[in-house]
């Protein structure tokens, strides 16, 4: 019989999905679960990026350019300028997703056994990412005592071989909601360029930035042109996970032509759903505000209803919407299982992830949880009620 | 300056998209192309399946399951079982394109090192995604004067070392047309069996056998069952090469789990392309009968046209809708750019693609051009009359 790949075999499963068998039970019992597991927003996707799609006349669903349409290139490069991102259209390539533009990227700049330093706590996908194209992620750690601010430099530092090509952020941070602040962004760049390594930027939930702080890029780094690779996502942005179109954007013309090649091998981004990321372009700062508006009240709600829980400790997010709590239980894992498998307050309990998964390091983070705020400020507040009541019947 | 990786810089160029510079600078000049070059059908994706997504009522575009909607595996699965392919909704695996399928397939069953056999000439994207696996393709020469029928066993057996991890047909050929008899499957079959390889078969134009052929696919197999992987994409059944959905098939339990974590960590297919192909499989079989008219009828037009030229050899495909044909020339790729650069009759030239870039091994095939017949019989008769009177103007 034929076996499977040693890298097939190394495939990390999803820490975000390992507990869904035990909520399929759960459900079946008939219990309502009040998800905080996934970063899945119950936000509505622009009417305008809808309406595009569903006016579309189109006869025959072509390939398109590989890079994607032009005219979405070109309007999404306008946008970046409005972000203090100062890039034209041939400096970005639309993606399936980020997750296309991370593999794009890891493709264009990593050999196997190349390393790629990131600071954990990160999105458990990364590692998926660097297993898939042979890249050993080499964790530097960031301590919610600090509420996972950048580790020292120094610390990098110490990290890097002949093997590192990269260090790789996520800003804000998923599942920190840590923003990093300029002075943050300007260490990096500096270490970066010391050692001729690139600085890859997941910017994804850019726009989610709270308390009047503001997002700063790496793209935005003078003199950082040829180290800075930013991936990037209509995702959260436009709540349009299901439209799956990302894009990966660097002024470093061989890297760009290196990535076009991994993109030409798979022909096209799809065309539906760049229809929908190019109308939702349209979308007027309005409805940016209310998100902001409506995620910040989620994100205190959230953060006063569990730092009210004796023993929970939670660092407070400035971006993104995911924060990490640390809980009074000795293995966040098995009483995440436990919520789902053996706890009900009338008929309700709560689904968190398990941020162990989220840790490169064996052994890390194993009382902590993420909890994505994406739930309306009432059902947060029930889910932490439930919270209460479960931590106490488990510690018990 | 951070550099590219080794791997980056092994990225194949698509040969298909290597004269596009030529052919936009033709375009510039003002003349007109006949498109010969790439698999884009001109036919008219079915009514159905656009409506669907005109009538798509989504209010947040959410992630789908990382398999795919379980309406759409439960539905594609009866499709395939109409087709003599036995399979279950669980047995597939939505993906972003055939192109995912492969990756995922060469992920789940390679390591870096590992060899896959594959009969050249083959679609050229292959290379791109062994490259980005890190999976190091062995061909084996199929002949134009067999029409690309399969190579002996005997040819693939001499090729087999302890890397090897598969053979990798495509079936009908693309860019053969090359159809496999039930006799030439099981050979493959048998000899998978006794070395413990996979046999991974590409049948995205699996519904485009012509004269009466019967496609034969691997799935259909008695006791090919673990080592049995099957590629397949709307894009050319329903000409929806824009909606970037295929799927990887088996009944390898050992291959799903594994494929299943690679989907998992690109999160979910495209949500609108999902509904646009579940909604595809209510296309009438009207609407194939004619399309298999159509191509029959182009595809007579064509080899036709071709052998009326003196000097032209071309294998009569009797699949898919792609043949190879021998020039009178020694290198058809400088032929081709000279017919973008420099001929045109009453302001028209032709763009082919040279097949070199369909080969594997070096300096093979030089003279022969991958025609697409994707174009009405009237444009393919103007494209042949073009190509014999350029023949004539570049021998001379």
């Amino acid at each position: 019989m034929p076996r499977i790949s040693a890298k097939g075999q190394a495939m990390p499963e999803s820490p975000i999905r390992k507990l869904v068998p035990y909520a399929e039970a759960a459900i079946k019992k008939g219990r309502t679960i009040y998800q905080l597991n996934i970063g899945q927003p119950d936000i509505k996707t622009p009417a305008k990026a809808l309406a595009a799609v569903r006016n579309n006349n189109i006869e025959v669903l072509s390939y398109s350019h590989s890079a994607g349409f032009e005219s979405y290139r070109t309007k999404l490069a306008e946008y970046y300028r409005k972000h203090d991102i100062n890039i034209s259209a041939n400096e970005l390539i639309i993606t399936t997703g980020g997750s296309e533009a991370l593999l794009f990227t890891m493709g264009s700049i990593c050999d196997a056994g190349d390393e790629v330093i990131i600071p954990e706590p990160f999105y458990a996908n990364y590692n998926g990412f660097a297993t898939a194209s042979g890249v050993t992620v080499v964790p530097v750690k960031s301590k919610i005592e600090d509420s996972f601010a950048l580790p020292p430099i120094s610390e990098f530092e110490k990290l890097i071989t002949p093997k590192t090509k990269a260090i790789l952020i996520c800003n804000p941070g998923n599942p920190t909601g840590y923003l990093y602040t300029k002075e943050e962004i300007d260490q990096l760049a500096e270490i970066v360029k010391k050692h001729d390594l690139f600085l890859v930027a997941d910017e994804v939930y850019r726009e989610f930035a709270y308390d009047g702080a503001k997002h700063y890029s790496i793209m935005s780094v003078p003199g950082l042109e040829q180290n800075a690779i930013m991936i990037d996502s209509v995702s959260k942005r436009y709540s349009m996970c299901g439209a799956r179109i990302g894009c990966v954007v660097s002024k470093n013309k061989d890297f760009m032509a290196t990535a076009m090649k991994f993109a030409q091998a798979r022909l096209s981004p799809p065309t539906f759903a760049q229809i929908a990321s190019e109308a939702a372009l349209e979308t007027e700062q309005e409805y940016f505000d209310e998100v902001i508006e409506e995620y910040t009240a989620r994100r205190n709600t959230l953060v006063k209803g569990l730092e009210a829980i004796e023993g929970v400790r939670v660092a407070n997010p400035k971006g993104a919407f995911y924060c990490i709590a640390e809980l009074p239980v000795k293995d966040a894992e098995d009483f995440a299982k436990w919520l789902l498998e053996s706890f009900e307050l009338d008929n309700e309990t709560v689904m968190v992830a398990p941020a162990a998964g989220f840790y490169s390091t064996p052994n890390t983070g194993l009382n902590q949880v993420r909890i994505a705020y994406v739930l309306k400020q009432k059902d947060l507040l029930r889910a932490i009620e439930i919270l209460k009541a479960a931590l106490k019947v488990y510690q018990g």
